[in-house]
């Protein structure tokens, strides 16, 4: 199955502005595709980077500096045919294993969905060729209208680890409960601890 | 298996209230404790309650008006042998559906933790007498270290579904995006749509 991460090297987790200064938000989200990769090819897979611009990385590398759904509906179109399906997978999973993205690779169905918290889709296998992506607003529900509108089934993966993109602080928090990866490393080496209060826990940062 | 759910009627969920006045947060806590009843009988089993105090339901109630913790350690203690586990499961878990539950029923190990976003615990079966819960803080690495101690094995079922539970108004939107079950609709009925900007989905309220 070819397996494509899309990444954009540049400004990126700006949401993570409020903790992170914008140098290490680059560091931060290469750190992150990483793990993302290592991941994948853990789990058997060879994985493609498509980047806004030319980057170095151990994978071989597309760049389209178009944005993210225009992006993936080019390589859908070239690559998907009923017997190459073309799975697409976020560069910021953290909490990423093996095991988890072998769920999402062995269900079946036209369309595989793997919701991301707040509506979106974090992993997706397409089988369909006429199939079409938008990742804008809530694309989790649109993804599936789309399946449904070509008459295919769309499986959704009931995934934790998959669930959760890195985009805000409180996703700093899974992180640090539940991954032993580069990022929860990088966190680590740069202050951030786990805050263990009432509640859901917080992640503070250690005063530099 | 033996499945209890705890349950506290008064003052529930106060991290809603920016969105859900006191009487509302009360019935709201209602509608989630129901569809988590009913996704554990679809599952096959028959679901009690662990409730502060006497409160009418359709399932056998247990009064325990102690703390969370030492109310579910009462029962673990009571009831938990060898041959006779037990299953803890959180009462707002309201996108749970039999499929997911039965994951977590199905999945072997001395301890089985289902995690809940922030660190917390919203799901467990234990099969070791001498395991205790403590739902303070970080719970589920409290939980998984506990296991360790004892010298059982702690697995981890991974999965959205049981990894949200609905305690702050973003949870809100995976309620909208993922259930169809009473809860969607109470919140539908209570004027509370999705909001699909860019980025994470957010709810809004209607004007009254």
């Amino acid at each position: 199955m070819r397996v494509v991460v899309p990444y954009a090297p540049d400004q990126p987790k700006s949401r993570l502005s409020p903790v992170l200064g914008p140098d290490e938000r680059v560091a931060f989200a290469r750190t992150l595709r990483d793990d993302v990769l290592d991941a994948l090819q853990a789990a058997g897979h060879d994985p493609e980077l498509l980047a806004t611009r030319s980057v170095d990385c151990d994978v071989p590398v597309t760049v389209d500096d178009r944005s993210l759904s225009v992006a993936v509906n080019g390589v859908l179109a070239d690559s998907v045919t009923t017997d190459q399906p073309l799975a697409v997978v976020m560069a910021d999973l953290a909490l990423a294993t093996p095991e988890a993205l072998s769920r999402l690779f062995g269900a079946t169905g036209g369309v595989v969905v793997a919701p991301g918290l707040g509506g979106g889709t974090n992993a997706l296998v397409v089988r369909e060729p006429d199939f079409r992506v938008d990742y804008h607003g809530a694309s989790f529900l649109d993804h599936r209208d789309a399946a449904e509108a070509l008459g295919v089934d769309c499986t959704v993966v009931d995934s934790h680890r998959l669930a959760v993109d890195v985009d805000e602080p409180s996703d700093l928090v899974e992180v640090l409960v539940h991954s032993d990866g580069r990022t929860a490393d990088w966190l680590r080496e740069h202050g951030f601890r786990l805050d263990r209060g009432n509640g859901r826990v917080n992640v503070r940062r250690l005063d530099g």
